[in-house]
């Protein structure tokens, strides 16, 4: 990885019944933003936030969504990609995305690079149990990794919910992850944002740049923004209030690890990855993969509870 | 799990070189504070800090330290042992074990039931890199989990620098726990221990008991105290200064996951076990198990540098 | 005081222009969270966001917006102290007020009691700057301190901005105040929010019940919600995400300073009120009442810029 | 104000009963670290401890303080007036200093300047309860604000205690200063250190600079460091663990309120010092300085409980 500046754009989508007219709207946005961000920071790589093209909540089923949107790269993407080749930046952008058949719809985070080609598509592997179609929803879960090599550095990818399983952070980390972008549409505390967005930058020492959805969607859900970029050793060193706007900071590799604690004499020794237990990892390797549930009492989802 | 009050004693080990009377008054010494935070609080699970019958740095080598401790059950865990079942308490207690040979020690956690029964032991799995005998230092890792079935809820432990790895508290919470125990020495920031710590909770929805140690260790290395204990939607409801003193809380499971985020009317309806997404974990398990390292430049660990 | 049960309704406006439909229709809204918030959790005192009869910025001039709201009590006030009366409990409402002649217009806080009658009208008497009429916007500023003598206990309030300046919630505790609340529609991040709420608590030891908007405005300013309840020694109890709702703790005076730390041994000795160095205020009391301003450059407001 | 380096610099005092020879051991392990520190940071401000001649409980009565230590200048600062006379810096020096009379002892903080001169002493204004001579302790409170001009900038300075009495950080911003120096000797929890540091820095929009003791004083009293440097807007931009160390980052006058929140494209348009409602703050100014006590239930200072 090289030094460069990143930025978390957040935006709000259009309120009001999703249409064709309001995705199309809500490209032009982001693209409008973006031009404007990267003017005024230099940044090399945008992040936006999760399923930005159309809102969270889409208030249409999965089948309607299908026809709103389209595959990768595609009519939700295009916008985003002749931006990026005529600024010459990498941008995450989240999306809802066409799958193969109508009614099959992946709520995904696109990495589009500097020439604007789609450098890798990621899908939500991880949807919110009110989100997901089995469960009354209208999205499929993804089922693939993404990690892609730039040249600013390695670019790992988890949206939103994503963000509180450690074990996703942790195998894109694996696969040489250094940044780690996580577009959002968050409905829980700012609290519990800042608790996983930092966690994961910590457990496997990689940048979080967190861009989190504000105003309301389609359905009326609201959102709190907050975005924010957390450094390898879980400093928070930019941060967003609720409005539109972007936030952006330098990331370098050369300081990412240089102190224990921000600023301090005391360097940093230890590396979260190397250090692992593996062999304690291989011998209980399948608890990791097996099924479990909490014990402690609490609501079941219903299709009108929306927690992102 | 049953309703019942935690506690987190946070004490200093005697100052000046170990010896076999300093490590028979360490255990005196926290005797009689199990005793009276016992009295205080009707503390049925009580958590003392990490190696707390030597202090953390032992000053000697892995040699002279085996010869200074004894194997669990033994003088390191009796006194520990006749509390528990004198008041008919939990303990957790963190003391140097002796392995097979001279020379093998391990950074344990004895888990004492109200019979005065060892009903486990866990030897710390991530020992800190200067902390390694293969690296330089006195301790032997440890290659089990354990979670034991108490007649309070099911108990896991992890020891300081363990609390930084998300797999190993989520490979407890996958067999169960519903509390984990941190004993710590833990030498970063504050914002580092309450980090770690909420979000070991917060992952798996465990309650998490970090009582870290305070004062300065037979070798002269500094704690900081700030114990604490946190819920499983990651809230912090009990919070040591630096003092030798105890926290203690109530841990009810009806009020566990009651709500989205504390006191709140938006119910809580995701369970971050049940909602893994077990396929993708299949499909990459082999990240989880192959070596990996930051790419971000930091220090070499030296003998000299402690920071567990 | 005595203990008893406080809640923060966290709602959203209306969206779009301000009518007198859409001030009526915010009120009755307002009425229905109060309802079912108490059915849920026996509150004895609710407090309400901020400018809730109307949303925080107008979107029409200090004419227009004298003429859409009524003097207190009036209709702005009338279905809260309804409902206040019907239930039996204590409410603070933030409403837009009419003052003496057209163009005059308070952002105040009603505290109604259980009888539904008017126990107090605080005015705010930091307006942001873009908010101040002289500064193009659409408020005068109040010129009192309010501190309601009810019987749940001795009540102040403050609101959004007006939390961000010590003296004023310091003159409420010197007058009494055991609780204060803060109706906001706070613009800038979360981490603020927290911060100076937790900071105004704790410097006067006491609590601090903050309501804080959500939604967007009829400006199409965007709130981000994360209301919370804070005691004497600030630590946070109850808190909101972003979604409408209601948090709620309760408030026990016998263990708002039982000791230093949240659940800690150590006993809370001092008195942030009594332990002032009155001498030392009164030789400099000309600085607390004197002009200054910052010596770092920063951005002059402009009517556009909304921040709270 | 110009840009230039702070760094805090936390190290213990000699355990054991202080002698003269513990106290110039102290001040020469002060000048070793400053030297230590300057060289490795180019900081051009280095702030030290609270009371690090001698440690914070002296476990001496206040006429064997007064024999121990000196006036000012005298013995107790001139080790630290000639390093900072070699190296032109500015140093903020913790130590007890010597009254009129025998048994008339002084919290102060020295302002030294880089010819090696004392600027200003501030003598803690609000010790804590049981160290007041008053109350069975050892110190005199001061009764003077301190704030110095320097090529740096304008100084304030409070000690640990003073830095939870917002009037006494308000005073000294209104007087011009841009950077506050905390020395501490802090024993609450971190999370409170934090607080009230950075709500200093924001009530005021000034630079805090807080280097807080850590290991354990002549009276076996605990530390935990932590020390940190806040900017205007709250960001904690340094933090210490609990070693022996220092920490140090960029004071930045241009940057300090460039944006609402770190790295955001919002501009800070609003002022907490020019924005204060004088004319509320000259009615109300009565109660500023009058008498006053919390109605809640609390422990009551006894001479061994010392909790800074």
């Amino acid at each position: 990885m090289r030094a460069f500046t990143a930025a978390a754009v957040q935006i709000a989508p259009l309120p009001g019944p999703l249409t064709a007219a309001s995705v199309a709207a809500n490209c032009a946005k982001a693209v409008e933003w973006v031009e404007r961000c990267v003017a005024a920071t230099g940044a090399e790589l945008v992040v936006l936030p999760e399923s930005a093209s159309t809102g969270f909540t889409p208030g249409v089923g999965p089948d309607e969504l299908w026809d709103l949107v389209s595959g990768v790269p595609g009519p939700v993407t295009e916008p985003l990609q002749d931006v990026a080749r005529r600024l010459g930046v990498h941008l995450v952008w989240g999306t809802y995305e066409r799958g193969a058949r109508r009614g099959t719809v992946h709520n995904s985070a696109v990495v589009i690079g500097p020439s604007g080609d789609v450098l890798g598509t990621y899908r939500k592997t991880h949807p919110f149990c009110t989100e997901m179609r089995s469960r009354g929803g209208w999205v499929e879960p993804g089922d693939e990794v993404v990690v892609v090599e730039t040249d600013l550095g390695r670019l790992g990818v988890v949206i939103c919910f994503d963000g509180d399983y450690p074990e996703l952070a942790r195998i894109q980390a694996v696969r040489g992850a250094e940044v780690i972008a996580r577009p959002s549409a968050l409905l829980r505390s700012a609290d519990l944002w800042e608790l996983t967005s930092r966690a994961r930058a910590y457990d496997n020492h990689v940048f979080v740049v967190g861009a989190n959805c504000t105003g309301t969607d389609p359905a009326g859900v609201l959102y709190f923004g907050n975005s924010l970029v957390v450094t390898p050793t879980a400093e928070v060193v930019a941060r967003a209030a609720s409005h539109e706007c972007w936030v952006s900071a330098r990331l370098d590799p050369e300081r990412a690890m240089a102190s224990l604690t921000p600023g301090s004499s005391v360097p940093h020794v230890f590396d979260h990855l190397a250090d692992r237990n593996l062999d304690l990892l291989r011998r209980y390797a399948d608890d990791l993969v097996r099924p479990a549930a909490t014990s402690f009492p609490h609501a079941a989802p219903r299709p009108t509870d929306v927690v992102d």
